[in-house]
C-alpha cells in the first residue's frame, strides 16, 4: 500500500512509520519536516500535499494542536486552535482527501483518552477528540467506493511521561508502538467506523 | 429556582418549560421569541444575555443549529454552522456563564444520539453532539462553587417525526416530555459530568 503519515516526526508518527514501513510505501509529512510539508489548519496545504502526493491507499494522521488551559480561563481564541487544527484539520483530511484515496482506502486519525477520561486543563481536548470519534462514526456510513474510517484514542504515552506525567498522574501509559499497532490495525485490517482506544 | 431556558420556543425547550415553570421561575430565551432575545452564535449576545438577567440558579440550553447534508458535499462553511452555533454556542453558554451562576448552579445542554448513532447526512450533527459530551465530561470537574453540568442526548423526537421521520427510519422517537424530565433530573438532582441518553 501507499501510505501518508501525517504528523511523522512525533512520538506516534514515529512509531507509525517503523510499524507499517516494514510493509508498505510510507510517505512522511508534517508542519516543519517530511517527504511533504503540511499544515492541518490551511485547507489550501492539504489539498497541496494531496495534489503532490496522488492517489493513496491509507491516509495515516497523528497530528493535531489543541490548547491545554483552566476552563476559567478559556475563550473563543483558545478552543479556536483546537477546533481549526485538530478537530477540522483532521476532519478536512477526510472531506477533500475522499477524492484521492483508491477504492478500498482507509482514513485512520487520532484523537486521544480525554474523549472519556478528562483531565484538568483538558477541557477542549475533551471536546476535540470526542468530536473525531463522533465524526468518524458518521463518516463511515457515508464515504463511497469501499472507504474506511477509524480513530486511535490513546491514553498518554510511556514516551511523552517526563513532560505530560503531572498532569495525568495516576493514567497507565502506554508505549508508542502500542499506539502505532492500532494504527496498523485500521490501516490493515478491514473495520470502519471504529475508535480504537489504546490504554 | 431561577432558570435560563434558550430555545424555549422549539418542541423541546417547550417541553423543558412546562416541566420546570410548575416549580420554578423561568426565564425563556430564543432567536426570535421568548423573555430575551439571544444568539448562540454570537458571544456578545450570550453576555448581554447574562448581564440582563443577572444571577441565576440553572441554564439550560435546548438550541443549536447544525448542518445536514452529504459528506461528499460538506466543506469548512457546512461545519462551520455546527461549530460556531451548536457547538460553540453552548461551549460559550458555560464558558461566560460561569462568572453568572450561584454557588451550587447547573448547565445542562443538549446533545444528541447522533454521536452514537450516526444516520446519513449527519456527520457535522455527529461531530458537534459528541463534541459537547467530551465537553462536558471535563467541563464538570474544573467547575468552581459547586457548578455543576450535564448533556441530555435525546433521539429524534415523536413530535418531529412528520418531518424528520425520513431520516431516522427505525429509531424509536420520545415523546419531548419525555426529553424534559431528563432536563429536569439535571437541574434539579445533583449529578455532574453525565451525558443523559434519551432513547
Amino acid at each position: 500500500m501507499k501510505i501518508i503519515v501525517i504528523g511523522a516526526a512525533g512520538a506516534v508518527g514515529q512509531a507509525v512509520v517503523k510499524e507499517l514501513a516494514a510493509r508498505h510505501e510510507v510517505i512522511s509529512a508534517g508542519r516543519n519536516s517530511g517527504d511533504i510539508r503540511v499544515d492541518l489548519s490551511d485547507i489550501a496545504s492539504i489539498e497541496a500535499m494531496y495534489q503532490q502526493v496522488g492517489a493513496v491507499d491509507a491516509v495515516v494522521s497523528a497530528a493535531g494542536n489543541v490548547h491545554f488551559g483552566a476552563l476559567a480561563e478559556m475563550g473563543a481564541a483558545e478552543f479556536a486552535i483546537g477546533i481549526n487544527d485538530k478537530l477540522m484539520g483532521q476532519v478536512q483530511l477526510v472531506l477533500i482527501g475522499q477524492k484521492y484515496l483508491n477504492d478500498g482506502g482507509s482514513f485512520t486519525l487520532i484523537s486521544g483518552v480525554l474523549s472519556q477520561d478528562p483531565i484538568v486543563y483538558g477541557s477542549s481536548a475533551s471536546m476535540v477528540n470526542a468530536g473525531l470519534e463522533g465524526f468518524a462514526r458518521a463518516a463511515a456510513i457515508e464515504l463511497p467506493r469501499g472507504l474506511r474510517i477509524n480513530v486511535v484514542s490513546p491514553t498518554v504515552l510511556t514516551e511523552s511521561l517526563p513532560s505530560y506525567g503531572p498532569y495525568f498522574r495516576g493514567f497507565e501509559s502506554v508505549p508508542a508502538a502500542k499506539v502505532a499497532r492500532a494504527f496498523s490495525k485500521s490501516v490493515e485490517g478491514a473495520q470502519t467506523g471504529q475508535v480504537y482506544s489504546v490504554i
